[in-house]
């Protein structure tokens, strides 16, 4: 089995695991286990508590045969084919005789030149892919070229960082640490069965010299015993810091023994074991229906064809969702004009705001560190996505560089959510009797990455009025502190010890942010772009003027450099923000454009000598402008692991280059505070913040005044399903 | 015909007047007209350029018959029967000998008390109503026992301000202007036809003592010609200013004559006139569908019933939609629990950013001054609102006291996007195969309020996890400037004359913000809440004490009075906003709570002692909390129009009355600053921003733990409409 879908593999090795672990290993009788040898069954601890049947199927899933795929497209991802080419070419690359870890496989993508001049039927470009590998401690950047089947760079990075982890390193760090005698004691002293033991990894940030030169990890546990929700009850204070290459334990800090791991009853949130209803009424069924199909078509399997947009869309191990060459069609002339080249979330950055030796180092950098694509399960249908949803794979490459799938891990859909595209009234004051309304439909991709606890649902929402909304939800469980309080009555008056708030007993939800800052490699109409502030001040009049004393105006600053581009946004010192390309005017003269328009946001408030501020200063700014760059793609360094924040956004832009009339890159930051309440436990509703990305004055109009409004005619005529 | 359609009467009252028009006026030979006799077409002139078949005919309205209406809840809005009663005491009622202008007439709601105690099944509290008149220049507070027969109290207020103006006060301002012979002389200046003449009457704001003791109001002027949208045509620099009271021209500045009228093609926006087709692929049809019918229940008219939500919604004359006695079913306990007892928009100010002589005076009240409620037109069925909506009534008063119906003005419905409720998936990383998601349904109540050129669209929207989203969204027309420059490269280097964008060839739309403060009566669990300001704090470690040199702490200061609740948001300096109740604490002890969540917004950045922002001074923070006092419902003043700002909130919170433990009324201001772009010619597409009303340790936990996920079997079964 040369290929395979990786989780299927993952899913069928762990039922024999669980079985032999199950005959093997005495579980009712906890003791002292022995991991010191390479047996099985300690990397698979992890897996224990799963339960079969925890998946909720709602649908039957349609699978794709990824074997026979070929690329269509400049920007498509490598196939199974061209990985396992990858693959061959790096086992017989005479530096790596002794295999390397590989941590990083994707295409390496044409020069934009290349990708902006092709048609489909030309040529493809040379099919080129980007290794990252781990060889004795070291980074190893290569550059595979496919067609000539062989290496045709390659680097040794010198910086702080390491790659993204692979499932190899977590599986390491897990055997490790369950290896250990002293953790295994400290497990049993907190009276949890190792067949209940359910472990996590937080990356170890990077915190001054003590932990440099190696790669280190921590290792934390939580009881899963009656619940798949180990998650709200951790064994606090017990923290195993493991060095992954030498497969040793750093540190063991277990400074929680008074704590008692919280209660695992009622945070089940699986659907197969509810019993009880709500206390609402039930509703009935709803759904966005479509009897004619949704109106777009996915060709050669990445280009999206939908109204009057035209988009390439792919999963991507780090990024998660890439979108590129976005198009939308001018409403009046038909050309197709450029307005994206590409757009992705760059890096998370995601602070915990707690001190404690347990907990000072999440920090965590969820793309660079973990991966958003290889975290984006598959989207489970009718409830991640509605009806008529198209599911797209991901092809991935896991520690050995064999290829496996992600399936239906990014849905598209169409939809009507019952909102007004635009509309008027005339009223009685004005005595005509008109009534418009257009309905707003629009097409949304979207993916769900669950990077361990958290789940982040990112849509990228188009409008045929040309707006592109980006949207981040937050949905999954809370990052929990164990506390000996029960109920807020039992804290101390001056609280010193609580970094959030009490959401169950024993259970603190501690504070933290979330930000999630954007690469939107615009390209108005072109590469040739400026970024313009348009900034509202407040005007005084002179005295005898006007009976108004002030007002306000717009004044244009087009930025030079990267300097003028680092915004902090002001409520009380307002701007828009455009993107404009300053050669493509309207009849009017106005300069085609796009603004990004904020909607909620957070700032990060850490010392900015903090050192996750430091690794994490791409969020020193809601927004950065940056001239385009092919290595300027991860806000947090390309070797973001463990980095010390020499490569991120924050230095690119000290460099301070010129940006005005230049293919220039817009970066934005979206953030949340999250302090969190009793509604968060055991699983959060989702909540989510966005930006959107607006036409002005790219149209010579409103580009959906001649809309079709809908009438009854042409609905759908619908009954009850069959089984009702 | 006691009792009409107000809108049917006027729409027959209109064709009528049309037709003599043309039988009667030559509009072939433009000339000076005489309307210094009181001759009918002059007040119908507005509505000549009125077309027959502009409204958009989508689906069969259903009508009601309100001429049977009771009452059956404290808060029902009066009904017909009561408004003809109302007039009826008034008409005898000795001090109004001469006939008073009606200017307002709504239920006078019973105090708090006497509702909260009420249950169904119980005979109602005395019904009563409001009425403010004008009489000889004042204006006259009633209030009317219905149950009695008689006016129970009666007040003149003495204050600046007059009532909100009524259609009468339209009809007069037009006819003052148009019989007008200088006015006539300028519009034979322009070039303009009669017959193409289409008015508007901004209100006249209040800029010092000038126009003090006396109603004024503006009139301005547009072409019509080819094009219902006039607005986009504006005759620029004509304002007539008239004394309402006195019919008498008080002003007539007249300085545009050099600026063309711009041209009127291609803004014509309706449907019926249409026809090159848009440039994209047509969509397929697209609804939300529902075979079983909605979920929600409307007993008695105005009690909604949804899921786990209860509340009673009306319309309302000057706010346009109320929400009252919002409760939600607790998910555990099944308890029906109070979270809002009066939900509103309270005001709007909408001030333009140009000081000169026609516009310093736009800075519109809109709720005040002309009332959402009467000015929001009937839903376009499919259009505004989704198949399956429930369409309500509102019952308002004319200028004589009559009752109308403006039907289809609210709509309720339910709403699937492909939103998800919450989510979670577990990853290889920790072994498990869970993947569980949760479908997200709402509960829409809509309204779009069409104030002249603009359209308000407000949704309360009902989450089942307890969240209310409060969204606006603005559409409709630009106000614009008309100018001599076709194009920007015409337009001088220091461009002093240009207060906003060139959108269409001389046509500028004027930059101005958009400000729409809501009245929030938060209930939650009761009547005595506390405001809770939790501050997210910098914190510093000391040295030694962990790797991490800062984080954030959530410190909370509970509201003693007034003045520690006017609140400016900040970016970098951020809270949480929790109106709790502390008397009744969860399990865990955490004050039940509901915390108002800002998305994007803006602020008023116009000079404090500016006249429109004296008036507008409720814009002075985005939040404050004042105690319950049933006369402080209107944040700009009970008596809107022309008044100096001495009745606004930012007065009453002046007072600095204390608010810990005390029924209290949050108010938040949801604002935008528009720069307008081209875009936004001839209509604009939706721009909106909502804020969100949170539970925040309201539930024990997660409110929708156990929702039920969607399944195939579940869906409805649809096919294509019977017309295709």
């Amino acid at each position: 089995m040369e290929i395979t879908s990786y989780l299927r593999f993952s899913f069928i090795l762990f039922i024999i695991l669980f079985l032999l672990a199950r005959s093997w290993y005495p579980l009712s009788k906890p003791g002292l286990l022995d991991c010191s040898q390479p047996v099985s069954w300690c990397t698979s601890k992890n897996r224990i508590y799963a339960k079969l049947g925890s998946i909720l199927e709602t649908q039957v899933p349609k699978s794709k045969n990824h074997l026979v795929e070929t690329p269509n497209h400049p920007l498509d991802p490598l196939t199974i084919q061209e990985i396992n080419k990858v693959r061959a070419i790096i086992s017989s690359y005479a530096p790596f005789s002794s295999s390397p870890a590989i941590h990083y496989v994707s295409l390496e993508e044409p020069d934009k030149s290349w990708v902006l001049s092709w048609k489909k039927g030309d040529p493809l470009p040379p099919r080129k892919a980007t290794v990252i590998a781990l060889l004795n401690g070291q980074s190893h950047l290569l550059l595979v070229d496919l067609d000539l089947g062989r290496v045709s760079s390659h680097a040794i990075d010198e910086g702080s960082g390491y790659p993204i982890l692979s499932m190899n390193d977590i599986s390491v760090a897990l055997q490790v640490a369950m290896s250990n005698a002293d953790f295994n004691k400290s497990i049993i002293a907190r009276g949890v069965e190792f067949s209940d033991l359910a472990c996590i990894t937080p990356s170890a940030g990077w915190y001054g010299p003590n932990e440099e030169g190696r790669r280190v990890i921590r290792v934390q546990c939580f009881s899963s015993q009656g619940t798949p929700n180990f998650y709200m009850r951790p064994i606090e204070g017990l923290t195993v810091t493991v060095d992954i290459d030498r497969k040793e334990v750093v540190k063991i800090s277990d400074k929680g023994r008074g704590i008692p791991v919280p209660k695992g009853e009622n945070t089940d949130y699986r659907y197969s074991t509810q019993e009880k209803p709500l206390e609402m009424e039930p509703l009935n069924p709803i759904s966005i229906e479509q009897p004619k199909g949704p109106s777009f078509k996915i060709e050669d399997g990445h280009m999206v064809k939908w109204a009057n947009w035209v988009f390439h869309l792919k999963a991507d191990h780090r990024a998660g969702m890439v979108i590129s060459r976005a198009m939308v069609r001018d409403s009046e002339t038909g050309e197709l004009r450029s307005v994206m080249y590409k757009g992705f979330s760059s890096e998370l950055f995601v602070p915990y705001m707690d001190p404690d030796e347990s907990w000072y180092f999440k920090t965590y950098m969820d793309a660079g560190e973990f991966g958003m694509g290889v975290t984006a399960m598959s989207l489970v249908p009718l409830n991640d996505c509605p009806r008529y949803s198209y599911y797209m794979d991901g092809v991935f490459v896991d520690s050995n560089g064999k290829p496996y799938v992600q399936p239906n891990m990014i849905c598209v859909f169409e939809r009507y959510a019952g909102d007004i595209g635009w509309r008027h009234s005339e009223t009685p004051f004005t005595g005509s009797e008109t009534r418009e309304a257009r309905p707003k439909v629009t097409l949304v991709a979207r993916m769900a990455a669950s990077v361990g606890n958290y789940d982040y649902i990112f849509d990228w929402e188009f409008q045929t009025d040309g707006l592109i909304r980006v949207k981040v939800g937050l949905s999954g469980m809370l990052m929990v502190k164990g506390t000996p309080y029960q109920n807020v009555y039992q804290v101390p008056q001056d609280q010193n010890d609580m970094t959030g708030s009490l959401v169950s007993e024993n259970v603190i939800g501690v504070v933290h942010d979330h930000f999630i800052t954007f690469h939107l490699d615009m390209d108005i109409d072109g590469s040739n772009n400026s970024f313009v502030e348009v900034n509202l001040v407040k005007e005084e009049t002179l005295p005898g003027e006007s009976p108004r004393k002030s007002y306000l105006k717009a004044k244009r600053n087009v930025a030079k450099t990267e300097n003028d581009a680092r915004i902090k946004l002001k409520l009380y010192d307002p701007s828009e923000f455009h993107v404009v390309n300053p050669s493509r005017r309207s009849r009017l003269g106005n300069p085609a454009g796009y603004k990004v328009v904020p909607a909620g946001n957070a700032a990060s408030l850490l010392d900015l000598h903090d050192p996750p501020q430091l690794r994490g200063a791409f969020t020193n700014n809601q927004i950065w402008v940056t001239p385009y760059n092919k290595t300027e793609q991860w806000a947090g360094g390309l070797l973001a692991y463990q980095s010390k924040g020499e490569d991120t956004l924050a230095v690119w832009s000290e460099r301070n280059r010129p940006i005005e009339n230049k293919d220039i890159v817009l970066w934005y930051t979206l953030g949340f505070h999250h302090i969190p309440c009793q509604e968060d436990f055991p699983v959060m509703p989702t909540v989510s913040s966005s930006f959107d990305l607006k036409p002005v004055n790219f149209f010579e109009s409103n580009p959906i005044l001649r809309a079709m409004p809908n009438f009854e005619k042409d609905l759908p005529v619908c009954g009850s399903a069959a089984s009702s």
